[in-house]
C-alpha cells in the first residue's frame, strides 16, 4: 500500500496486523490467528474490534499481561464437553486449537461445550461462531468482559464487564444468522469510539459523576458508570455471563481483574463458554429451511435487518473496494 | 378450607387444582405434574403464573387445544441430546417423563441437551430449572411464547411470542439464583394481569392503535403490540428463542400458530429447549462457592435483590402462614 491509497486489501492488512503483533512478541501462530480476526472486523465493518484494538493487543503483549505464545491445554471432561486452559493467552488460538475435538465431537455426539479459562478476548464473538453456523450448527456463546466497567440495577460501585454473548444459526439459501451485543447499554469499545469522535450518547447509556444521568461517554468511562442494556432483564443476563463464562470455566470474574491491567486491554485471565449444538440430529434435516422461513416472515413484516446483515454489506463493498484506509490503519503503516 | 379463611394450605391448593384440571379432562399424573407447578407458582408469588391460569389450562383440555393425556415419545439422539416430542401435550409432564434419561446423562457426560417439540407451555420457566441447581447443575432453558403478539423492532406485524428465557445456577450456602423473563417488554400474563386490574403500563411496554405509543395495557393486548424489552438486543433474543426452541425442536413459530386457538392459552404445538451442565467435571469443585463470592460481591456493592429472592421471600411466609386467598383462588372452592 502506498501512503496515499484510500484502501487496502483484507490480505494485505491481515499481514500487516499479524508482523505487528509478532514485533509485540507473539508467536506467528497466534499472531496470525488474532490477525485475521482483527483484519475481519475491520473489513466487515465492526471498527470497535477492528485496527482501533492493535494498539491494546501490544501494549498487552508488551507488558506481559497477556502470553502471545502460550500454549493452550485441552482436557476432554465428556463426550461432548471440552476444558481448556488458554494458559493467560488469548482466547482464539485457543478455540482454533481445539477445533479439530470440537468437530469430533460434533460428529460423534451431536454436541459441544467448550469451556475456556485463563483467557484474554479483545475483540468480537461472531468471528468464533460464524464458521458454525456456515456448517450448519447453531452456537453460543460468551466472554466476561474482564474490567469491571457496568453497575447491575441498585449497585452504587461497578461490578460487571460488558459481559457479551453471541448466536449464529445457519439459513438456508443465505449466509448465517449471527449476532452479537454486549449486555451493557453499548460495547466499551463504541463508547470510546463515541468519546474519541466527540458523540453524545443516549441517556440510558450510563451515569456519571455521582451517579446522575450523563450524556458523555468520557465522563461514563471515567467513572465506570456503564449500565446494562434493558434495565433488570440485562442485568440478570449480565450475571449468567459472569456464572457461565466466569464460574463455570475456572476463569476469574471481571470484578476480580486488576484494574491497572484494564489500561492493556479488557478481559485479563477471564473465561468463555461455547456450546455448539448440531439441529439435524434426529432427523430435523429441515431445520435451516426452517429459519429461512422465520427470516422471510421477519423480512416480510417489514424488518430491514437482521443481525449480520451489515457485516455481510461491508463484507460485499470490501470485496469489491478493499478496505477503506482509516487514521488507525494509516498509523500502522507508519 | 372454609369459604372464609383468608388463606389456603399448599398441598390443598395443589390437590384442588389437580382436581380441577382432571374434570376438564387430563389424566390424574399429568393434572398432578401441571397443579404442583401451577400451585408453586401462587406460593412464590408469581401470581400471573398461578391459579390465574387455570381457567386456561381448562379452556385448552375442554376445546382439545392441547392433550391432557398425551403419552411423550423419547428418544435419545445422542449421549447427551435427548429429543422428546410431547404429542400435542403440555410441557411439563414431559419434562418430567424425561427426568430419568436427562438424570443419566448428566451422570455418565456432565451434559444434557432436551429438544422438546409439539408441547404446550403456560407456566413459569423457573420451575422448570430450578431443581437442577438444587442439584448442583447450571441450566438455561427457553421456550416459544406460541402466540405472535411481539413486534421486533421495524416490524409492522406481530411475529415473535414473549418468548421467555430462564436459567439457574447452584450458590453454595443459599438458594438457587434462578432468572426467568420474557423477552418481550412484558409478560403476557402480567399484561393481563395490569388491564384487569385497571394500571396503566410505562410506555416503552407497547403500542397501540396505529403503532402509536400508549400505556392503556388492553389496547396493546388488543393490537398485539408488545415490543421485545430493551430494543434492538431483546428483538435478536426473542429472534434466538424461537431458532432454539421453535426450529431446533421442530416445534411450531409463534406467527404460525393459529391465532383462534390463543384464547385458550398461549403456545400451541411449539417447543422448549433445556441445556444442563455440570459445572463440577473437570473438578471444578470450587463451582458454588465462586458463585457465592460473585452473589456477596452483588449484595455488598448495593444490590438488594437477586433474580428468585422475591419468590423465595413469598414460599417462606406460606410456609408460615399459608397461600393468600384470592379471589381467582375462591373462584376454584365453587
Amino acid at each position: 500500500m502506498g501512503v496515499l491509497d484510500s484502501h487496502v486489501s483484507f490480505d494485505e492488512l491481515r499481514e500487516l496486523i499479524s508482523t505487528t503483533l509478532q514485533q509485540a512478541g507473539a508467536a506467528r501462530w497466534v499472531a496470525d490467528i488474532l490477525a485475521a480476526n482483527c483484519a475481519g472486523c475491520e473489513r466487515d465493518g465492526a471498527l470497535s474490534h477492528g485496527v482501533f484494538r492493535v494498539a491494546g493487543y501490544v501494549k498487552s503483549l508488551e507488558s506481559g499481561q497477556t502470553d502471545g505464545a502460550a500454549v493452550p491445554v485441552l482436557t476432554n471432561v465428556g463426550p461432548s464437553f471440552l476444558r481448556v486452559d488458554a494458559a493467560n493467552g488469548f482466547a482464539q488460538p485457543a478455540l482454533v486449537l481445539a477445533a479439530d475435538t470440537v468437530d469430533t465431537m460434533l460428529d460423534e455426539t451431536g454436541l459441544a461445550v467448550v469451556a475456556v479459562r485463563d483467557s484474554h478476548h479483545f475483540s468480537a464473538l461472531w468471528p468464533d461462531i460464524e464458521r458454525f453456523a456456515e456448517r450448519g450448527f447453531v452456537a453460543l456463546t460468551m466472554v466476561v468482559g474482564g474490567t469491571r466497567v457496568v453497575r447491575p440495577r441498585g449497585a452504587v460501585e461497578p461490578v460487571f464487564g460488558t459481559n457479551p454473548l453471541a448466536f449464529a444459526t445457519p439459513v438456508e439459501g443465505a449466509p448465517p444468522i449471527v449476532m452479537d451485543f454486549a449486555t451493557s447499554a453499548m460495547s466499551h469499545g463504541d463508547l470510546q469510539l463515541a468519546r474519541n469522535a466527540g458523540r453524545q450518547v443516549s441517556l440510558e447509556v450510563g451515569t456519571g459523576v455521582g451517579g446522575r444521568d450523563t450524556t458523555d461517554p468520557g465522563e461514563i468511562l471515567a467513572e465506570r458508570g456503564l449500565l446494562p442494556f434493558g434495565g433488570h432483564k440485562g442485568s440478570a443476563l449480565s450475571l449468567m455471563v459472569e456464572v457461565l463464562a466466569g464460574a463455570l470455566t475456572g476463569g476469574a470474574f471481571s470484578f476480580e481483574a486488576d484494574a491497572s491491567a484494564s489500561s492493556a486491554g479488557p478481559s485479563p485471565r477471564t473465561g468463555q463458554l461455547v456450546i455448539v449444538i448440531d439441529p439435524r440430529r434426529g432427523a430435523n434435516e429441515v431445520f435451516a429451511s426452517r429459519v429461512a422461513a422465520l427470516a422471510n416472515m421477519l423480512r416480510g413484516a417489514g424488518v430491514s435487518r437482521l443481525p449480520a446483515d451489515q457485516r455481510y454489506q461491508a463484507r460485499a463493498r470490501v470485496l469489491q473496494d478493499g478496505i477503506p484506509v482509516t487514521p488507525a490503519i494509516s498509523a500502522l503503516f507508519v
